[in-house]
């Protein structure tokens, strides 16, 4: 079960990979860290335009010469009425007066720009040949999957459930990471309602390793060398983190963000669709606790995205982060101020104690 | 950390708690099978009269001579208009209707017949001198705390997040367990709703015991060999199974309920009110899908338990799963129909083997 699959498949050391963490979190510098420390360093390019993706690529690509990934949001078909637009977007305008936004004009979304961009953007990995390449919200057609395939890319699913497991290995993914209900930011659901079967690692793990054989890793609340070597006992092949990097020196995470994610404990964290129109787990606010109350329905993603993009960058400008987006999983408790190096360090010489003392005396003094 | 504290506590041969199912599923048989075996098994007591305790403990001393627990629900204060009452009885006249169950005229429940059958119920335990007592949606009195243990009764408190757990610490409980979300039926939450904070045990092990000084139990989830070592690897001195054992052939579980069990898939529980008016998981079915599609607000526990319960015994009488409470965790893909003893045995096996290939492989190949 020890296996090296995971390493050799994304060219690492560890199987340690960092979360692709969207909206500037993951900078060259935490990516680069995470790789020179023996994980995979991933970007988070959910929100990202072509141009900007290349330029980080790039300079990635200076600051080391392992593997590392990209992580895409899949694009979807979405729609509004221009009613329920203008609710959502007058719904909205308290915060901006708190926050001094100056009213704007906002057209409505067009799904075939994502579209478009996403294409684009997949140029981009094949030009500067990507090594990995992650997938959240969805699948893409097997015309990408065989296209980046034949570059030699490594895919990389995103799964909430068996089944979603099961679909991501028939769809050709080389790997698939299983998102438990502890994780942090968005959830990854695709064949279902996100806010829906909240499945926690301890369960989901075993039942996806039970039914697919491509790798299997887990995401969601691992923090350290226990989680990670737990994850490994219930079948994982490797664990996905995102909190545990967030705070670490080189992430490009907000102050005021790291400091809000030190400072909460397990039950600070709930799952809303308040910032993007997709369910998603981080640390209650005002900002949430404004929409849940409201009686203006929340439109879908990337609707209610592009309706609170203003809000949260004014917020974070303001070091306010009533109406910033918190994102964290459920063991903001584990969360350390530490660099990418020692954080990796800590996790392999925990778990490598944990293997000495499970090697070392038996789970119990007779048999059955 | 392989220490065996639980072991000696309980004075069991391995960490492993059979969950204390109300309701019929721990019956004499499977509560001594599981003793036997070399785990602690536990009545379900929330629901019992104490005659039936004490008969249904005189049994399981007649079939085993080792270590067992019963388990109690704290009884809470609870209050309920006339109207709400009626309102809510009326709600479910469908359902009556549809099980030819008889109009009944029913009482509105007294919150002082509870705290005087609990006293009733822990005499019991002293008179019968039962070894260990454990506790759901509170913490008892210190007087009770106290006189338990003057007479040598270990205790066992449920706690559902990092608060909760030093909570019970501090209340003077011997062992805490921690329940995560993937857990099946009531969630033991008392310090605050139980449908808030869900938090997976990835996450909640870790931070409890981080905090805690008390031997924990993982329970949520866990089926076999994986689990079990996953949770020792976060901290956890043993597991509580409930899903696990509720499809073992010496569980007084329904036929037509194991059976739903054994069908269901990881994404078929949810977490309902419906049949008890407190929070807990199970298949969802419809009874559940009627109730929560119902504008009548659902009465608190022990309420709509009352008015459910003649409902839910119909049903079985009936074979009709339709209406019957088919709590479940969210591993239910990994139920096996087996015999308590196998079941112990597999999960033995399969943590050794997972221990053996642990020890014998490096986690990485190199080392920073």
């Amino acid at each position: 079960m020890w296996d090296n699959r995971v390493n050799e498949l994304l060219n690492i050391e560890y199987p340690i990979i960092q979360a692709p963490m969207a909206g500037g979190v993951t900078t060259p510098e935490l990516v680069a860290s995470v790789s020179n420390a023996g994980g995979l360093g991933m970007v988070g390019a959910g929100y990202m335009e072509p141009g900007q993706l290349r330029s980080q690529i790039r300079e990635i690509k200076m600051l080391t010469s392992r593997s590392y990934g990209v992580n895409f949001f899949i694009p979807a078909d979405f729609r509004i009425s221009k009613l329920d637009f203008d609710l959502a977007f007058n719904r909205l305008q308290s915060v901006r007066d708190e926050l001094n936004i100056k009213e704007e004009v906002l057209v409505l979304p067009d799904p075939k720009e994502d579209q478009v961009k996403f294409a684009e953007l997949l140029d981009v990995i094949i030009e500067e040949k990507v090594p990995v390449c992650s997938f959240t919200f969805g699948i893409p057609s097997e015309e990408v999957i065989s296209k980046l395939k034949r570059k030699g890319v490594i895919l990389v699913g995103t799964a909430t459930s068996v089944n979603e497991a099961v679909m991501n290995e028939n769809a050709g993914m080389d790997i698939v990471v299983g998102q438990g209900s502890e994780a942090g930011g968005h959830r990854g659901s695709f064949s279902e309602n996100g806010g829906d079967h909240l499945i926690g690692l301890m369960s989901l793990i075993p039942q996806i390793t039970d039914r697919v054989s491509i790798p299997v890793i887990a995401a969601g609340g691992i923090m350290n060398g226990k989680g990670f070597i737990a994850a490994l006992c219930l079948g994982a092949k490797g664990v996905q983190m995102g909190t545990a990097f967030l705070t670490c020196k080189e992430s490009g995470a907000h102050k005021v963000y790291k400091e809000a994610v030190l400072q909460a404990t397990d039950s600070d964290t709930v799952l809303t669709r308040a910032f993007s129109g997709k369910w998603a787990r981080g640390i209650k606010n005002q900002f949430i606790i404004e929409l849940e109350e409201s009686m203006v329905p929340i439109p879908d993603y990337p609707i209610q995205n592009k309706l609170t993009s203003k809000i949260r960058k004014a917020a974070a400008t303001e070091n306010d982060s009533r109406f910033m987006s918190l994102w964290s999983g459920q063991s903001p408790g584990l969360a350390k101020d530490q660099t990418v190096k020692d954080l990796i360090r800590n996790i392999v010489s925990e778990a490598e104690e944990i293997r000495a003392s499970i090697g070392g005396t038996g789970i119990a003094p007779g048999s059955i």
